[in-house]
């Protein structure tokens, strides 16, 4: 029996490397539409403008000490023998501004944060200081010598006027809010969050609520790819599933390429008589952008375009399926919130122990990262088939184990990619 | 002028271990109240119960490949030379059960995740098949032997029934979800996010949204701190800042130590005149369980309790507020959430860069993490003053530094703590 052209095409598909597919795939995703929220709601948003510093900081010459705002030429006499004395004018609470000046002779109490008074140059702390009442005058004895400058932070130390704090794409946490509170910026604009519609494919898949039926599996794709999704900075749209019905699922698949700013599908993209997903991206309904890549697990990872919109046709295999969401999905949705990094952090590790599976793809294994004594060593997953849901959990990194037809022994320089979120 | 006994208390603090500090605040925060969500709202929340897998998993025999199930016996005579032909009884897709059963000479198509039918030990790949009809009949022809259990997932493969895949206080992500679904967990049983309250004190303080004005600065450690509770898993409640007046004050966080799980205030711990917080927690409204760490930035950080409620007294800087929370109420947070593991991740990486600043207690400073070559690195970030705001953004761990009467030398090795919610 001769195959057809269709199943010489399924057959025979031209794998890409995972960097040329990130490279196809990175025209798509513009940073999208914006919004104004308040500062309190901005945790874990993305920000869409620039924040410049519209004023030093700090403002004023900050003491960072209770105790006295001196002249520090007073205090050049002091030493253990030797006590000076000085008339206490005024008291500074935090937030008042002194109308006093400090001349020669006098001082002012000062609190933590307060503005230093004019004429002083520096503040010594409350715990090297005495205290009397002498011919009726409050007054603040100090025997050690104070250098000029001392316990005072000058105006714009930590920002000058017009600095750049922080630029768009920048993901909002508490070091960033902290800024934004410091110069006032109480309404945020954010990105929205990019909307991605999920569907899983396959007769075979029962609802997370539904009774066991034989042969039969639950549907649990479409629930971690929400999670990741969210994780990602997206906001993900379960849609119900598709059946195995090509009419149906591309009505369906159509449609939410119109409403969301990208459709993720899981299943249905191998080579079995089934695979809708696969035949649905052969379609001219859609524009194919790859069908196989080279890669383990995943390797039948697809991804169509339609009108600036993109359909990632995910495995149906839970263990590549997430791999894909990670290495494809994810920097869409980080370049819709205008990310500049928008994969996943790469570092290199050791690799722990021997990674005995030959492969002629790279594979993107499962695994856990630990710092011993300054050496960071990446652990792979026990089990590690594609289908294997369970690790999914335990793994903080992927490690990337490229081609290799022997064993990659333990000590070997892998790269790892970091997952869950992790920002290092 | 002799000091009152409350300024001796002021002035002579006793200083904490931060461990010892830990120690004394790990009695508190049992685990919390619990609900039941839906599956597709628990991502981020922390499982309040044990989860046993119900079934085995896979269920049954599952294909791993779109092929054809076979009896490994009839393939033995299989080679280059000599092609086999098993007649073709039946088509398997996925949800489907055969009720067929493979005899000697038969086969049937199966696709990828189906049952594998009664009588067959192994599934070859549909690309090593060939395909005819012979004498009426749909035939099957291979030219290779296959063994015994091939492209076969076990019963059991992944998880055995009754096996413990998830313990209470773990936190929600991808991976756990995939398992929550699998087993059919559509309502959820998380525990609620701790409230915390949070107050800033001092009059120098102005709202986000207020114009500046002389002396005073923006309130920006509320809204850090609203944001890092939200990071450790709680939820925060940002109340009306507690003014320089020691009654109002007290009346306030002593209802707030009613109605919520925990309060939170920055500022007023100090030695100053008008460090209210520090007057409050020695007052007999609530047991001080610490005024002094022996740590840089942050000595002076405060907690209190109260009806087994804790008061966390923070530092008035930013950063050593920031640190404060890190180190104490976030383990307070996570305890609450039943975390196993409620302090930051604590590795060892390299000093990339001498740190010169001296010090009589554990300096914990801002700075990021960089592999490079599998070691791990720890860069100090520049500026480090308690003060200083604008490093926290740009920090994703904390530096530990014990106390040093010399520089620290570059390629020393430190302990980090992972900041930002890095779960590595």
């Amino acid at each position: 029996m001769k195959q057809t052209n269709d199943e010489f095409d399924k057959f025979h598909r031209k794998p890409l490397q995972v960097k040329a597919a990130q490279e196809l795939l990175s025209v798509y995703g513009k940073p999208g539409h914006t919004e104004q929220i308040s500062l309190q709601d901005s945790h874990g948003r993305y920000l869409s403008e620039e924040i410049q510093a519209t004023h030093p900081f700090p403002r004023f010459r900050r003491s960072g000490m209770d105790g006295y705002a001196v002249r520090s030429e007073d205090t050049a006499v002091c030493s253990s023998d030797h006590m000076v004395w000085l008339d206490v004018i005024d008291e500074i609470p935090c937030g008042s501004v002194s109308d006093k000046i400090i001349t020669a002779g006098t001082t002012a109490r000062i609190m933590t944060g307060a503005e230093v008074p004019e004429g002083a140059d520096a503040v010594v702390m409350l715990e090297m200081t005495e205290h009397r009442e002498y011919e009726g005058r409050t007054q603040m004895g100090l025997k050690r010598m104070i250098e000029s400058g001392k316990n005072i932070t000058p105006i714009g130390f930590e920002v000058k006027e017009g600095e750049v704090l922080l630029r768009p794409g920048r993901r909002i946490h508490a070091g960033e809010i902290s800024v934004l509170a410091s110069f006032g910026v109480h309404q945020v604009s954010v990105y929205q969050k990019p909307r991605i519609a999920i569907f899983s494919t396959g007769s075979e898949l029962l609802n997370v609520d539904e009774p066991l039926q034989p042969g039969k599996i639950r549907n649990s794709n479409t629930y971690m790819l929400a999670s990741q999704v969210r994780e990602a900075g997206g906001e993900p749209f379960i849609l119900d599933a598709v059946m195995d019905d090509l009419p149906l699922a591309k009505a369906k698949v159509e449609q939410a390429l119109q409403e969301y700013d990208a459709v993720v599908t899981s299943g249905g993209v191998s080579v079995g008589d089934y695979d809708i997903m696969g035949d649905f991206v052969r379609s001219d309904s859609v524009e194919m952008l790859y069908n196989k890549i080279a890669m383990r697990p995943g390797s039948v990872t697809t991804a169509a375009a339609k009108n600036g919109k993109l359909l990632f046709a995910l495995s149906g295999n839970p263990g590549a399926c997430f791999v894909g969401f990670e290495l494809f999905v994810r920097p869409f949705i980080q370049r819709m919130l205008g990310s500049g990094k928008p994969y996943l952090t790469e570092w290199t590790a050791l690799l722990d122990q021997d990674y005995t599976k030959v492969n002629a793809f790279t594979r993107y294994v499962r695994g856990r990262l630990e710092a011993r004594d300054g050496m960071l060593y990446a652990i792979p997953a026990k089990v590690d088939e594609s289908s294997v849901m369970v690790t999914i959990k335990d793994s903080d990194c992927l490690i990337v184990i490229p081609p290799a037809k022997n064993v990659t022994p333990a000590g070997e320089k892998v790269k790892v990619l970091l997952l869950k979120g992790n920002t290092l």
